[in-house]
């Protein structure tokens, strides 16, 4: 059997500030779901952990989708009629339409107009547009800006490739005796958006290097660090056969801003991670827990029905429901190292009791054993010592019946999962429980 | 696929004068479980709706019963000792117990008493009573009257056959596609009592008439018009074959009077026309629901356990609860078209609804299908057109996994069932989804 | 088919004054768990009912554990420096540790002290104290009189034999026809403490009396009184068959006290014994109920997951929550005769009701049977007579479904279960119900 994880330590899984360095590092680079800024973004999460990189070739067949193109952004740029660059993807990553096709051509202002976007309610900040499925072109930006721009000939010009190359994706797997694992899967192509998810992707790769020197494992830990939808789709595609190995699943998001935690439960509901969520965050008064809904993160690919992991989302805010969302406002001003800190932890307390969960067989099921002379229990009655520690193997004894897991344990008696599994460890050692095989939780 | 029944039109399913006039048209029709009102009555009915009406002879055996003998009152009247006629049923219909037997005779004044009910708490109303099983005659009559009789003779007059002949009851079947259909059953035996049951008997011929003609329909509808009891008894034995392709049914039963409608759920309890009402009466701030009890109208004989049919009974003040009920209180003043038109509409759509429930599976369980390419998703990310639309097809795809219903996907997205049925009906014709043959819902 | 024990009557199941009257016969005895004061306190309850006594060998294995060693002492006192009997068994039973070894020898004052046991926060109370399973000997004292020793030499002498014998337990066996039985339970092996465990023994004494004069019983009630612990275990060693018929066990435990009624729920949580004490206790006003937990009395043998009897416990004030627990503080004053009979009024009326459940087929499950042609239900519409009675017909019909035991239908109706056995004998006599073979309720 799996010797545990041991207890966190009482220090933070991460520094908080080395959080938010990371996010602060990946931040100026260009995402989107194929290209150079993908790769870019690996090669700094693989200097923290052991990070296989994947490329997968555009024209792949993943299910019912094919891996895109592959983008290259070189310039986007426009110039007004006195030739200033009034919109420039060099100033800020975002103004561009990701997926733009090429174009270098002189417009009217009118004709310009359809090629523009911006946030009317939200006049200085610059929006977050993509076109990954339909050839267009367009750029974002200030609605102030826009606003201003004068009548005349414009002239636009995106320097890009739209050619057959790859997509990259990252993964870090933690093996586990138990021959099942948990799933940690978090997106990485946004460009220069700090909320959504360089939050998610510094939590995750922190998570990453505390379970993988945190000793021997239960359950594997797998982390993906994919392109949203698509890259989901395409590991999933690629990973059928460890499906079935993949007890619950974890989508990190939105993880860095100052609003409370928001836990969004898998598609089952009832699953390992959901259950466990449901328990961490009961002890943290603002934090919430949403029900499924078949729109948001790439918990959608992972619960959808012939998948059917139970895969949940862990958020602060969630996504639509802050101004800043999907705008230039989701910047490094708006996370902070105490709320990535505190997310991160909360992952890291549900991801190791995830590693104390299993069920266990009473070999001696017949009354209780006669704990006292095997040195499990108090031989004076009345005397107090190690009362809880006792009571621990009287309920791992209890509901080790083959209908129990050590969770349910855990919710029947408020003994939390590490002394459960501390007193299976010591009622194996005398021949009293055995390790069953691991199934539904 | 059938096209489902588009929206109910804005406009009242039946013009609440015409619900009345069906009710004051039959008010004055001297009805029992047999005999010569009960074909009139069906008669009235026929002049609305394609209504067959069949004939069971006496003596039929049904179930542990046995189709009663046909009885035909002509005449029943009592003299007093001068002569004058002091209880005549011409003057109402419920002055003679129904099912008496003929009688021409004098007597006391105090042997005439174990021959009269009347209802001392109320008593200026005639009681309503029967004795269908067990011969007797007698009369009902205002307890004002009964304590005035004055001492001497009377003669009793009752010239009645009770005789080998039928039942009657008539039926009206709308196909639908399906092969499952939803029974809606109404009892006609009631002589001159308004609510109990001429409010059932027009709201069930009108709601007949409406999905007559509202299309396709999905789902079979049965409506019947039956005696109370030995009525529902029959057709349930001479239709044996057709009880498991019932989904579910409906009993209409006092839905005129103005107090709020009242549910009695079906024995099972969460059948489908339970879970439709749950979902149409949470909007109307008075109504309620009861669970169910094995005491009340043909509701007990759908929900017998060799039956089980999930029945339901829709009512206004429950019957027992008003002391007009079974008495010459129960009148055409007692009822209203108000309440017999919101009656209708809440019945109206809750068969509507049951026309949308259905279970589909998702033909590209694996991850999202790419909605985009099909022309079901917008393609620029971040625009917000037809989100709701969008909602409905993930909401369709995401459960449609065997387990879920339409019903279900409804209570679980809070999506109307028209809604969702609307987005099936667009990823069926883009392949990505097929109706399953029609099993529990 | 039983004829089920009649209602009860209305006085008490018991003389609230002979409930007590036992108990302060018993108190005196100085019982163990195995030895002379186990006999002498069973042969005292067989003045009262037809008591088997079984002694079982010292040696004998009974799942994990061995009947142990018998223990017989006969003096145990100390003497201080001056030759003072300053502790003496004779002055109570508590002043020696349970199977203390025999001893006597001089000793320090400090080396006495660590064969002595009190309780400081009770100072003037004398401890109970146990070591069966591990051989040491041990003197229980008030705090106040150990403080008060003097330094000095110290004689011990404790005058006892623990050597090869028996174990005695008593066992009390109603027959019923169903062969399934109930199992009550109380232990008796605690030395001169009366609400742990005179008050069980007295109200299981006076329970078995009860029934066994209560006519001819459905299903049987079996009453064991035993050792805790080792007498449950070796109990159910010993009757391994008869494990299977058992539908549900009660132990009784601290019910003379004061406090109000406290039930503990079987593991399983739901079984016959949860349920009923759940609807007599909803009755009381300050009653409770607990969920289970693996410790406590021998329920925690009877709910041991390879054995899995739903055995619950009633209490009043919980073991352990009141400071005379297991000490010269629970004496006679301690407990009272108005809540012995209280106690074992309400265990009556479940035992009584536990009579009453079983699970019946309806032979007419079509439609409803004519209940008038056989006599049970009036024949003429609207008359009130024996309604009550008719419901009841009707609840058992409509629910004797395979599903419902008369437990769920008393749930579902509110009619006590009393009513439904005597609706279910009328139903049975007219050919209409058949008692099903006895499975889980």
């Amino acid at each position: 059997m799996a010797r545990p994880v041991k207890d966190l330590p009482k220090d933070r899984i991460a520094d908080p500030d080395a959080l938010f360095a990371l996010c602060d590092r990946l931040y100026p680079i260009c995402r989107s779901i194929t290209g150079p800024g993908v790769r870019e973004t690996l090669a700094v999460i693989q200097e923290s952990i052991e990070l296989s990189i994947i490329e997968v070739p555009s024209g792949t067949p993943v299910f019912d989708w094919t891996v895109p193109l592959e983008w290259t952004l070189r310039e986007a740029w426009v110039e007004d009629p006195s030739g200033t660059r009034v919109i420039d993807v060099a100033d800020h990553n975002l103004h561009v339409v990701s997926y733009s096709t090429p174009v270098d051509m002189t417009l009217s202002r009118e004709a310009l107009e359809a090629h523009l976007h911006s946030l009317p309610e939200q006049p200085d900040a610059i929006p977050y547009r993509t076109s990954y499925y339909a050839e267009t072109w367009g750029f974002c930006v200030s609605h102030e800006r826009r606003t201003q721009l004068p009548k005349g000939t414009y002239r636009v010009h995106i320097d890009a490739t739209l050619a057959p190359g790859s997509m990259s994706y990252g993964e870090c797997f933690i093996p586990g005796t138990s021959g099942k694992e948990i799933l940690v899967s978090t997106h990485i192509c946004h460009p220069s958006l700090a909320n959504d998810n360089l939050s998610g992707i510094s939590v995750a790769t922190h998570l990453a290097k505390h379970f993988a020197n945190a000793g021997e494992l239960r359950h594997g830990m797998r982390f993906v660090f994919v392109p949203g939808t698509i890259g989901a789709i395409t590991w999933l595609a690629q990973n059928e056969d460890l499906i079935p190995n993949i007890i619950s699943g974890l989508v990190l998001s939105g993880i860095g801003d100052s609003g409370p935690l928001t836990y969004k439960r898998s598609r089952r509901g009832d699953g390992l991670i959901d259950r466990l969520f449901e328990h961490h965050l009961a002890a943290l008064p603002n934090a919430n827990i949403r029900p499924f809904i078949p729109y948001g993160y790439d918990e959608r690919q992972y619960c959808s029905p012939g998948i059917d992991i139970s895969a949940g989302c862990l958020m602060r805010t969630p996504y639509g429901e802050y101004p800043e969302y999907h705008s230039s406002g989701d910047n490094l001003a708006f996370i902070n190292a105490a709320s990535l800190a505190e997310s991160a932890e909360v992952c890291a307390r549900v991801l190791q009791d995830a590693q104390c969960v299993d069920r266990y067989r009473n070999l001696q099921p017949k009354c209780e054993p006669q704990l006292g002379r095997r040195g499990l229990y108090d031989n004076v009655g009345g005397e107090n010592q190690s009362k809880d520690a006792q009571l621990a193997l009287l309920w791992m004894l209890s509901y080790s019946d083959g209908h129990h897991s050590t969770l349910d344990i855990q919710q029947l008696s408020g003994i939390d999962l590490t002394a459960l599994n501390h007193a299976a460890e010591r009622l194996i050692a005398s021949d009293l429980l055995a390790l069953e095989p691991f199934g539904a939780i």
